[in-house]
């Protein structure tokens, strides 16, 4: 399974160049993170950082830009895993405009108690609800 | 007196007109009103906030966009008060480059408590070393 | 009549203090405003750049920043123009959470030929169609 | 040779965990790489784009992150080039609050023409002045 959201592509995202400033990128990748924990655990990322304490800090993030991207493309932002440790988890991600890949990322998150700051393992019921993403 | 700092318009400041994205002056405004307060209180910015649980959030903030920035250029930011209230700092800033002038802004923040979250009456001490800055 | 676009409150939005960085909110409206001249205009914003090479550079923008937003809020940003210029157009915008006001705030842009940089009238076309939206 | 340049942590740059956003870090990276431009070619940055029309996208770029970065930090960047290729430049970079490592990144980026936008070759006068800054 994939996770796939899509953005549009806005002039302030984009530089003297007419393209994406690199950036804006990884902040659309980390955003679509946070849409895919709110849809795979059926809870807000809001709600595991106040009501659970419970953070996913990066760890490592990884990117090659491809192709770039232009001012009015809609790109869509996949995400799928390409590791699931025991308490990390390794995001592929891949970007998207009319099906010409645009970038391809890693990007690893690991899931910490926002109290002792400490790596969680991440519970058997998240992980199971986290297992359809997992890349064959 | 005036408060002034330096800074380089960077190609990541700038859009696809090749000037400064608007919202990046705001940005450099706030980041001078953080260093005026370092130099004129003699106590980092950062200080008020984790030791004395000071914060200066933003009441209001204007600014007037007279001519456009360009990548490469060095701009100046000056800064004095316009208007010291009971607990709030009305500060008028500039923007100039070569002397030439790029906006003119206006920009309140008001003392709080970061525990209460209350207003508090800016200690006469801090006052004292304000009153210099402040516009005929 | 008003538009409105709603935004999700981004971790990446929010400051130490655990509310949104004020700049973000400009970048909020600035892009509303990008997707209100697709909807009234029928064409997108980008279009109107590259292909008519016409821009609509800020001229002015102010904002009264009234309760503090938080991460996870949805944001409805609220467009009305408040004053419909020869080649300029000041909109009123307003920042809600489940109807509770965020802030208020003017901005304005004007409509400029991006080969001459020079102010161009607003023809009858584009304003007939902002003309609804002028408030009372 | 190491080339270093020190950066204020700015309350904007942080989370509400306190700490920087990660996709900051990309940011200074990429302007200590413009400044490293400026310093060993003896040219800005924005000379080379505008007056030579020589672009350096990047291809790919990558960070681990060691330890967070407070508001407050004084964060030191320190660049050198792992590999220098025919057309691309890969530097290597790390971050050090009081010399303590924060990140470790991977930065490449490749010369094109900003009217072909093809890959250009190193000439070997600018060679020549990033040769001692290539790792043993």
């Amino acid at each position: 399974m994939k996770f796939s959201r899509e953005r549009l592509i806005r002039f302030a995202h984009c530089d003297p160049a007419g393209i994406v400033y690199f950036v804006h990128f990884f902040d659309m990748i980390s955003q679509t993170v946070e849409d895919w924990f709110a849809e795979v655990l059926g809870t807000s990322y809001q709600a595991l950082h106040v009501e659970n304490r419970i953070g996913f800090p990066i760890v490592n993030t990884q990117c090659e830009f491809v192709r770039p991207c232009h001012f009015g493309d809609t790109l869509a932002i996949e995400l799928a895993i390409a590791r699931l440790g025991g308490s990390s988890i390794e995001f592929a991600a891949r970007g998207l405009v009319k099906g010409e890949e645009k970038f391809r990322a890693r990007h690893k998150v690991a899931m910490i108690s926002l109290d002792t700051y400490k790596a969680l393992p991440i519970p058997d019921d998240m992980r199971r609800k986290m297992m359809p993403y997992v890349e064959a």
